[in-house]
C-alpha cells in the first residue's frame, strides 16, 4: 500500500500520457488539530439534548424489519396499525444509545479490488469521495440535461482517471434512460469494471444492497465471510428529517450492517426547514438522527462499522432555497466533527455549492466547504468532486475544478522537511544579496519536483494567456476532462470476472423482470 | 467602538439603500487556535538559521541614514565607497537581533478619523485590508487598462462602501495620468476625504511618508505628539529579496518608526527565484529579512509598532511565472504565523491569486489564501479585496467577490449560542417526525436574522436563474459594484478639514514642482 502522509516527503509528480500533471495516488493523513467552535460543555449540552429527543420524541420508522429489531432490543416501540404494522415510533433510553454507539469501531479499513486502493476511515485519515446521486448532468458542450447511461459511463471513467479521488460516490448521476427496477445492476457493473477503487452502492432497500454485495464478492473473488472480515462496500443512509427513517433506507441500513459493510448515516438537516432555524437546534436534531441510525446498525450487528454523517446547512430565509457552502455549513461541519469525536467515530462531511454553473460562486462555496470539512477533521469528504447546483447536477467541468482543489488541499496537508539540506544556507550565502537562485545547484537538484504542479491553474502573463485563447478555468476544465476521458484505460479485471458479472446481471434482470415486485 | 466577536451574537444584517445586503462594520476576533505545520523544534531551527544569515551574510542596505543608525547601534557595517557611502553590508549578532525584536509591542491600536473605525493589531484580532499597489485596473465593461485618477476615485469609493473591509491598502491602483512626483498628494487627499477608515501611505522614501503624516494630522485635527501616542498611519516596507533593502524603503521605514507609526515589514520571497526552491530555505530567508527590518525600526525608535509580514510563495518551475494561492503559499503562511508568534508579534498575510480574470481559478486561489491566512492566525489580511493577476491589476469585480468571501469568513469566526432557547427542543417536539419548521414560532422569531445573507451568491433554482439572465457570479459582481459606487456618500469631514487638506496639497505641489529633486 502506498505510504501515508505521516512524514515529510518529496512529491513525485507523474504525467498522464496527454501531459496533464497529477500527483500520484496516495492515502492522506490530516496533520492539523481539528478546529473547535463548541466548548466541551457545549458538546455535552448538544449530545444530551439529542438523547432527550430520542427518549421523549423518538424517531418514526417506516420499516417492519427495523421495528422488529428495535422491539427485540428492548426499545420502546409504538407501532401504528397494530403489532404487524410497518410504521411506528421508536424511543430509546439515553444509556442504551450510549452503550450501542460505543460498539461501533473508531477505525476500519475498506478493501478495493486493487489492494493499493484500500482506504482507512477514522483517526486522522482523510478520504476524498466523488459526487453521488444527481439526476442531471452538465458540461460546456451539451449543457444541462437528464443523465444517461452514456454520461454515467463517461463520468465514471473520468473519476477513474483522477488519482486524487479515493472513492466513487454511489453513481455520479442517474442514468435515466435505463429501466428503474434494474438500473442499479447496470450501474454496479460499470463501477465494478471501470474502477479499481472502492465504489458505493445504493442504500434504498434490501435488493440494491444484496446485488451490490454479490457483485463485489464476484469482483474481488471472495465469499460473504471474507467480505465480513474485510469490508468492501459502503453506502449513504439518509434519514428524512425531521426524525423519520423510511422503509427502504432502514432495510438498506440493516442489510449492510448485518453483512458487516459500513454505512454512512447522514441526516440531511436544512436549518429553518427540517430543523429549528438555529445551528444549536439543527445540530441537536442531526445528532439525534445520526445516533439513532448508528444504534440501529449496532442492533443489527454489534460492532458494525459506521461513519457519522453530518449534512447541516441552512435555507435562504427569504426564498426557502437551500444554501450550500455557507458560513453556517462550515460551522456545522466543525461542530459535527466535535460531536462525532465525542462518540469516537469517523465522520463524513461534503464539498457542496448552490451555484447554478461552474463559476466563481461554485469555486468559493466548494472551497469553503472543502476547507471547513478538512479543518473539522472529517474522515470522508463525500460529494468531493463533481457536485453542482445543490446536488441536482453532476458537472464534468466541476469534477476537474474540484479535483484541482482537492489535490491542492492534499498538498496543504503534507509537511515539508526542515533540515540543513532543505534550509540551503550555503546556497543563500552563494547567491548573496541581490542575486537570484535560478541557476544554483541547490535549485537545479529540485527543479522538477520542488513545488505542487496544478492541472488547471494558469499563471502565465496576461498577454500570453490572452493570445492563447483567453480561456477561463472552466473552459480549460472542459478540455482536461475530455482528454482524460479519451485516454482512460480501465484497470483490467481478473480472468473470468467480467463474464461472471455479466452472467449475474443477466440472471438478476431476468428475475426482476419476471417478478417486478 | 463596536463589539468585537468575543462572544456569540446575533447578526444584524443591514441593507444599503439599493438593497445590497451587508453585515455591519465590526472588528473581528479569531476564535480558532492557529494551525501549526512546524514542530517547536523546527520553529527554533528556522529562527536560528535566520540569525545565522544575519550574522554571517548580512543584509545589503542602500540608504545612508539606515547605515548611520546601524553603525551607531553597534552593528557591523561594511560601507561600500567609504565612510559616507550610501550602500553597505550590515551584519547583526543574534543576541542583538533578539533584544531589538523584543522591543516591538505585541499589540497596538491604529486610529481612524472615525473612532468607530479604529483597529487593533495583535493577539487574536484580525483586520481585512484592501488591495494596494497595482498599475492596472479592470472591469467587465472596459477591460484591462492602465489606472487613472478617475479609476482610483471610483475604486476607493467602493472600498468605502464595503463595511467588511477594515482598512484601505495604500492606493488600490496607480493613477498613471497624474505626475509621478506629486501623485501621492492627490492619492492621499482622495483617501483622506472619501474614507473614514484608516488608509495606508506609500513607504518609498521620506517625502511620501512625511506628507502622509501631515495629512493624517490635518484630517484628525491632531499634532505629531498625539499621532505618536495614538498611531494613525501604516505602510508596507518590502525588502528586495534576497537580502537587500533599498534606499527609499529604508528611509520610509525609519521615518515611519521615528514618528511611532507602524510598518508592515514584508520580504517578497518567491521560492525558486529569490530564495532556495524549498519552503524551509524560503522561510529562513524571509525571517532573516523581516527580523532585520524589525530590528532597524527598533533602532530608529525603541518600541515602534511593527507587523511581521510574510509573503512567501513559489515560482512555476516550468516557466518562472510567480504562483499565488498555492499549497506552498498556504504552508508558508502557516509557518509564518508560527515564526511571528515566536517573536511575539502581529503578522501579515495576504489574499492572492495568479488568475488573469475573475473566474473559478481566481476564486479558488483567493479562498485558499484567505483560509490559509486566517487559519495561520494572521493579524492583517492585506491585499484582502480586489487583487488580481499576481497583483498587477485591481479588479472591480474581484473587489466584490473578495468582499463576499471575507464577509463569509467573518461569519465563520463568529461562535453561535448553545442554550435552551437556541436548541429549541420544544419546537422539535411540536413539529414532530415528518413535519417542517417554516411556520413555528421559534422559526418566525428568527426569520430575518437567522443566517448569513450573502450579497453575491445566487441560490435560486436553475430555471429561475436562467430566466433571469443566467448571470455568473462575476457578472453579478459587476452590477453590485456599480450600484455601490452610485450610492456611496463619503462620510463628512470635520469643518475646515477639506480646505486645510486642499491648501496643504497645493503648497506641497508648488514646493515639489519648484524643486523636483
Amino acid at each position: 500500500m502506498p505510504d501515508d502522509t505521516t512524514a515529510p516527503r518529496r512529491r513525485h509528480t507523474r504525467r498522464t500520457t496527454g501531459g496533464i500533471p497529477q500527483p500520484p495516488w496516495r492515502r492522506l493523513i490530516n496533520p492539523y488539530r481539528p478546529l473547535e467552535i463548541l466548548s466541551a460543555d457545549q458538546v455535552e449540552t448538544i449530545h444530551h439534548a439529542s438523547l432527550t429527543i430520542l427518549r421523549d420524541i423518538g424517531v418514526e420508522v417506516l420499516g417492519g424489519r427495523a421495528l422488529d429489531l428495535c422491539t427485540a432490543a428492548g426499545a420502546r416501540v409504538e407501532r401504528a396499525g397494530g403489532a404487524r404494522g410497518v410504521g411506528g415510533r421508536v424511543r430509546l433510553d439515553p444509556a442504551q444509545v450510549d452503550v450501542l454507539v460505543a460498539l461501533a469501531p473508531s477505525r476500519f479499513e475498506l478493501h478495493a479490488r486493487n489492494p493499493e486502493r484500500n482506504l482507512v476511515f477514522g483517526e486522522r485519515h482523510l478520504v476524498f469521495g466523488a459526487v453521488g446521486g444527481p439526476a442531471f448532468v452538465t458540461d460546456l458542450d451539451r449543457g444541462r440535461r437528464a443523465g444517461t447511461a452514456a454520461d454515467f459511463d463517461a463520468f465514471v471513467r473520468v473519476i477513474g482517471s483522477l488519482d486524487i479521488i479515493h472513492q466513487e460516490g454511489g453513481g455520479p448521476l442517474e442514468p435515466m434512460d435505463l429501466p428503474v427496477v434494474t438500473r442499479h445492476l447496470d450501474m454496479y457493473r460499470t463501477l465494478a469494471t471501470l474502477l479499481d477503487k472502492t465504489w458505493q452502492c445504493l442504500g434504498s432497500g434490501r435488493t440494491v444492497v444484496d446485488d451490490a454485495l454479490e457483485m463485489v464478492c464476484l469482483t474481488r473473488g471472495v465469499g460473504r465471510e471474507e467480505l465480513l472480515a474485510r469490508p468492501s462496500l459502503m453506502t449513504i443512509i439518509n434519514s428524512n428529517s425531521p426524525l423519520r427513517l423510511d422503509g427502504p433506507m432502514s432495510d438498506g441500513l440493516i442489510e449492510m450492517a448485518t453483512f458487516g459493510q459500513p454505512v454512512v448515516v447522514t441526516p440531511f438537516t436544512l436549518a429553518g426547514a427540517m430543523t429549528p432555524a438555529t445551528l444549536a437546534g439543527a445540530l441537536a436534531q442531526q445528532n439525534a438522527e445520526a445516533l439513532f441510525m448508528i444504534a440501529l446498525a449496532q442492533i443489527a450487528r454489534p460492532g458494525a462499522p459506521v461513519v457519522y454523517g453530518g449534512f447541516t446547512s441552512n435555507v435562504d430565509m427569504r426564498t426557502g432555497s437551500p444554501a450550500f457552502g455557507t458560513p453556517e455549513y462550515v460551522k456545522a461541519a466543525i461542530a459535527t466533527g466535535q460531536l462525532a469525536r465525542r462518540c469516537g467515530l469517523p465522520h463524513r462531511s461534503s464539498n457542496v455549492t448552490g451555484a447554478a454553473v461552474v463559476d466563481a460562486q461554485a469555486a468559493y462555496e466548494s472551497q469553503m466547504s472543502i476547507w471547513g470539512s478538512v479543518m473539522a477533521g472529517a474522515s470522508l469528504l463525500y460529494q468531493g468532486a463533481g457536485w453542482l447546483e445543490g446536488g441536482l447536477t453532476a458537472s464534468f467541468e466541476k469534477l476537474i475544478l474540484d479535483a484541482e482543489m482537492l489535490a491542492q488541499m492534499a498538498e496543504v496537508l503534507t509537511p515539508f522537511p526542515v533540515d540543513d539540506d532543505a534550509l540551503g544556507l550555503s546556497s543563500i550565502a552563494e547567491v548573496g544579496p541581490g542575486g537570484h537562485f535560478f541557476g544554483t545547484a541547490h535549485t537545479l537538484e529540485r527543479y522538477e519536483t520542488a513545488f505542487y504542479q496544478p492541472m488547471l491553474s494558469d499563471w502565465r502573463p496576461f498577454e500570453t494567456w490572452q493570445e492563447d485563447g483567453a480561456r477561463t478555468a472552466t473552459e480549460r476544465a472542459n478540455r482536461i476532462w475530455k482528454q482524460l476521458l479519451a485516454e482512460y484505460e480501465p484497470p483490467p479485471l481478473a480472468s473470468g470476472v467480467g463474464e461472471a458479472l455479466d452472467a449475474f446481471v443477466a440472471r438478476r434482470k431476468r428475475e426482476i423482470e419476471a417478478n417486478p415486485g
